[in-house]
């Protein structure tokens, strides 16, 4: 997509394809934000997607109005330290160095969206297609008692857990598996349901468990679904040994269930290789 | 305090002290809050002090209508993790067991207050009185941008800090000092401004730092003072050698600034032998 000089009838423009791309610039932004007010990353109706405060932000500084591409879309109420974005704009525009880049674009949204890191990418960087790891952290806080500090960033699981049979749960999600039974996808599942976890591990600081999910990518809701099944395994719900037979099913109904978006939090997003 | 049996006409009950100690109960409760909300911890004229919460939630439960002692006085917008504080209330009025007691209390507080913890203890405790050692930790986020999922729980620093120099600094504040140059008293000061350090550490997890300070005690806005100085010696306003000689100069204009209240979370208070 040229923002700078559309085909005229039909025709491509008289400049050559380097000289073209050095009138366009893409920038990668990296983004956190409390995802406890938003409908979610995705812009809504509504505009209380995440996606529309940036976009926003963006319109009120660039005459181009960029449109985001972003790593992933976050449900209602899941957080972000390091979503990744791409946009175009045209190189006129870009009046700013990239270090000054996310001040501006801070000092205009709101505080639970903040820019951490700004930089230009080759025209090739795609956020999405490009990514090629994802960590996810989940947040439970395991005491009768909920730790107010921790509101709506981790989920309060007031029942006992064995965390041995949590841990010999979770590595049986290790390495390469079809996910169909960990997706909410509704009807004929479109993309390939096969994904590989590189890591999936239970880390424990008194009531506070951290769940570490790494993988190559993940399927809508897949988080959710096997930390959902990990706690349910740790209230003895199901035995640790039954995740190998979730995953042969194929079936969402034999799994467990999910957990609850505001313990979620995209952790980074990497490029390059694996 | 007898809760049950006041003196009559001056006299005291016929009951002799034993007796009369097995109607009345002790109580020691933990207690967590995010403090953003509050007036700090003490009862307030406007009802806005975390004590006041508390105390109409147990005047809900007890006719008595205990009053609470608590082991530190915090500051608006300061957090707890591990206050503790202790009341008495007659015998006859506890019909729930000890496991049960936080929850029917949490089912009156709001979201932000919870009490995490309840036991009996001796009538010569004091959650005053008897502690014997306290930690505080406090929380900064050092990058250009704040992390919006620490909002009102860390001080956002955005300049780079030299934490070598930082550390070398809090190594000072270890042991035994007067820390009159470190607290806000105005005036003459009352208490004895000696406290001992037993652990000033700053740890460090990308841009977050944490400052764990543990003592005997504290004096009136210490531990923001010491991580305020220390902060201003990481930004190179201070050389780290300077922290012997504010607390030899015993002058609290010859130290750093206050660290901001919402980074500080009392963290545990500890009773019996230090």
């Amino acid at each position: 997509m040229s923002l700078v000089h559309p085909p005229v009838n039909g025709r491509l423009s008289p400049h050559p394809a380097p000289h073209l791309n050095a009138r366009v610039r893409k920038l990668k932004l990296v983004i956190a934000f409390d995802g406890t007010g938003f409908h979610g990353w995705q812009s809504q109706p509504s505009g209380r997607g995440v996606q529309d405060a940036i976009e926003q932000a963006l319109a009120a500084l660039f005459p181009s109005q960029p449109r985001l591409t972003a790593s992933s879309r976050t449900d209602a109420g899941v957080h972000a330290l390091g979503m990744v974005v791409h946009f175009e704009l045209p190189a006129a525009e870009l009046r700013m160095t990239l270090r000054h880049l996310p001040l501006a674009i801070n000092a205009l949204l709101p505080r639970e969206v903040r820019v951490s890191h700004a930089a230009q990418v080759p025209p090739d960087f795609h956020a999405r297609f490009g990514a090629t790891g994802k960590q996810y952290r989940y947040q439970v806080w395991n005491h009768p008692a909920m730790n107010p500090l921790l509101e709506n960033r981790a989920w309060h699981v007031p029942r006992p857990l064995d965390l041995d049979a949590m841990r010999r749960a979770a590595a049986t999600f290790h390495g390469t598996h079809d996910f169909r039974a960990f997706t909410s996808n509704r009807g004929t599942l479109l993309e390939d349901p096969v994904r590989t976890l590189r890591r999936c591990e239970i880390r424990r600081s008194g009531p506070q468990l951290t769940f570490v999910l790494e993988g190559s990518g993940f399927l809508y809701k897949m988080c959710r679904a096997i930390v959902g099944t990990l706690v349910q395994i740790g209230e003895g719900r199901f035995p640790p040994d039954t995740v190998a037979r979730m995953l042969d099913s194929g079936d969402r109904q034999t799994a467990g269930m999910n957990a609850p978006a505001h313990g979620l939090t995209l952790w980074r997003v990497s490029y390059g290789r694996p």
